[in-house]
């Protein structure tokens, strides 16, 4: 019986690859007054529902879902987390 | 003593608020064959690190740039976490 996954998906750019606007947002953070803040870098965060039959299948799908259009490999890393939605399932 | 804490920051739309970005990826998901996505509602996702002298005034500092610039309150929601850096601190 096929099932609702809730997908949580968070898109960062590598460590090697320069992040313009994360270093414009620190300048900005900077100019504010938060003169201690650093490292600031900007990725993004996807949430999804996806249904499947078990959730390992729904962990498959997300995978190729980020590898093939929400993330760039060649410049992005991504992880995600997957938990399936407790919904009232007639047996 | 100051200490450097590291902020993980997850910046999303309101409920209410539509997001064509998320229907755009939606319907890319769809066309790409992952028939059973549906919600995708895109955010973002921000690291930085601060120094500060403890954690509270840490969380403080990272609430005060969310509300300020990171995340729009009229239309976006914003949750984050806050971890000091471990270091090796001479007494």
């Amino acid at each position: 019986m096929s099932q609702t996954y809730q997908a949580q998906i968070y898109v960062t750019l590598r460590p090697s690859v320069l992040d313009p606007a994360g270093t414009a947002v620190q300048s900005g953070l900077q100019q504010l007054g938060f003169t201690g803040v650093a490292g600031v870098r900007i990725g993004k965060y996807v949430e999804l529902t996806v249904t499947a039959e078990t959730e390992a299948e729904a962990r498959q799908q997300v995978d190729q879902m980020c590898d093939r259009l929400l993330a760039n490999p060649t410049i992005e890393n991504y992880r995600f987390e997957v938990q399936a939605l407790t919904e009232g399932v007639a047996a």
